[in-house]
């Protein structure tokens, strides 16, 4: 017996266990069995790894020293993310999928063992932790090949059903704290697998990033009464020129002060603290957004542009009322050819120097002929 | 008449204008005269950058549009940072030099003209601001091969002295908060030049790492009644296993939660605030322990290891006695072949998550036959 569940937009998911014990998701909307079974040996699970407290700032830094050793660039036929065939078997046992979600073979983050909790913070003193948490592999496509601004509108719809399951099942874990989806692409930050595909990380902590926008979030509340987030987007909707996208639900834009000379905003006009909360409007017209927007971007260069697209959501327990969803799109590209690199300023001061105004990015974004 | 100026350390500083206007200072352990004039054509300068607030975390971004068409790594024959010959004119006049330092051609931040502010900040409504302080190039020899670990001891402590001159002189204008000297070498982390230099950057603002830093310092301090830092440096003499060079003045460790394969801090075992504080007895043993380092570095693969070297010190007029000077290496080099790459959960979440363990790391730069 396979566990289905219906989701909302048509889409039914159905559970499976891999051979190692992980589960794989499959993210239907046509009926589908999904009755196939792993046929591999099981390996041996990789150990959870360490959490450590960088005390001169009070962050904690994950140590997985497991994943050193992990698949780098496998030609296709070699690809782990490709539906299985009868001749090689692969993390997906399904001859076809439309969208799937697994638990990542090589995770920086696993689920602890009994009872867990994070170290009290106290400086240098502070105990090791275990890094608990989840990391999951989303495939966008069976298709090796593409990318996400290639897919359907309807398949980014089941994308954002998965991506909006998995927030909710992973809040309701006592040891996760915050939930991150999203896709890396390009070797140039880092991606080892080309077949289009994004993560989730769900953390035991709040990320550092995000800490500091819930506290800049809880100044801004404690001093106007208003939601911060709520008031950045009334002011890109007023001034305008750093839009690049809109329709009746969702905005998109270059940040007054963007970091990357590519780097692309998309919110909805209904703000929401994460993506379960996103109204059945809202869903059924990001796709259309989505697409706009990844296309606008590799458009400029007519190239394919690295980036980073990253969903920022409320923590699941702090902050419900102070964060806002929203989706943030970075791009190392400044040039064909030329690379955003983050030298001594960016990495070791943590301040960025930009080299094209917001503005003009926004204005290249817009003037892409779709 | 060239301004001539003696610090410690025999190093003697001599002033000359270049034709644009912009500083040139010579440190010379040698008595030279320094007479030789800049040749070339006045260009016009490039106007000062605006200063944004990022209002979702409350961090200046600085907008430097005109770097976009800056130099990128130009053959020896038109490397701007050799010393000038008859035949090409360069950023250096003379005809050979020990350690120069100069205005950069194409600064992110600049001189204001007249009084200056930082503006308030209120979330979205935080006024545009200008982008003063200072940029200035440091070159380490004139010769445009090598690299820091190259360089003879003798050459080493004179270009601690410039820094230390530098931080002296740059401390003195009222619109600078904080002052960084690193060097950002190898093309992976976006070096456009690869004669041997580094970069001064002289912030009209506490740069966000550094605010961070200070923050949690002070925390610690209000309960504990001890400076972070010291604890720190103690702990990692008590445990032993992260240090990999110790002097009778300084001590190198890997720091217990690195964020980098191959991450180094250097430390005086006597805490100051910064450069300006270090004693004779510390100058004179800083080359020795900084030289070992950068050698035992590029040893783990016999290759010359990507990496940003940077000071931080206390910022100029916060935090004095809560900040400490400390030199901090880190290479985004993780095997040859491999780099590390700030990826999602780095990039856009702030959580970094490392491969290899600090004391595995420690103990491979120990293992370096130098």
């Amino acid at each position: 017996m396979v566990a289905q569940k219906k989701l909302t937009g048509g889409v039914v998911r159905s559970d499976r266990d891999l051979a190692d014990g992980r589960t794989i998701r499959y993210y239907d909307t046509k009926s589908q069995e999904r009755n196939l079974v792993d046929a591999r040996e099981p390996e041996s699970q990789p150990e959870i790894g360490e959490l450590r407290l960088d005390p001169l700032v009070n962050e904690w830094v994950v140590m997985a020293a497991h994943r050193q050793g992990r698949v780098f660039l496998p030609p296709k036929e070699l690809c782990p993310l490709c539906p299985s065939t009868s001749e090689k078997l692969t993390e997906v046992p399904e001859h076809d999928f439309e969208v799937v979600v697994f638990d990542n073979r090589s995770p920086s983050l696993r689920t602890p063992q009994g009872d867990w909790a994070l170290p009290d913070i106290v400086g240098p003193d502070t105990d090791l932790g275990t890094a608990a948490g989840k990391c999951e592999v989303v495939c966008f496509t069976s298709s090796h090949t593409g990318s996400f601004k290639d897919l359907s509108a309807d398949r980014v719809r089941t994308l954002l059903e998965a991506w909006i399951d998995r927030t909710a099942e992973l809040s309701k874990e006592s040891f996760i704290e915050h939930i991150a989806a999203f896709e890396n692409r390009g070797e140039e930050v880092g991606v080892t697998l080309t077949h289009p595909h994004g993560q989730i990380y769900a953390y035991s902590y709040v990320p550092p990033k995000v800490e500091k926008m819930l506290s800049v979030a809880k100044k801004y509340k404690d001093q106007t009464g208003k939601v911060l987030f709520d008031e950045i987007i009334a002011r890109e909707i007023l001034e305008k020129d750093r839009i690049i996208a809109k329709n009746d639900r969702w905005v998109a834009f270059v940040p007054y002060a963007s970091r990357y000379s590519f780097e692309i905003h998309v919110a909805p006009l209904n703000p929401v603290a994460d993506l379960t909360q996103l109204t059945e409007a809202d869903r059924a017209s990001f796709p259309e957004i989505a697409l706009e927007v990844t296309k606008r971007l590799d458009g400029v260069f007519g190239i394919e542009m690295a980036y980073i697209a990253a969903w920022h959501q409320a923590p699941v327990r702090n902050g419900r009322d102070l964060l806002r969803l929203h989706w943030q799109i970075t791009s190392v590209r400044r040039a064909p050819g030329k690379l955003k690199y983050l030298s001594g300023s960016e990495s070791a001061m943590g301040a960025f120097i930009m080299d094209l105004r917001p503005e003009q990015s926004a204005e290249q974004l817009r003037a892409v002929v779709l």
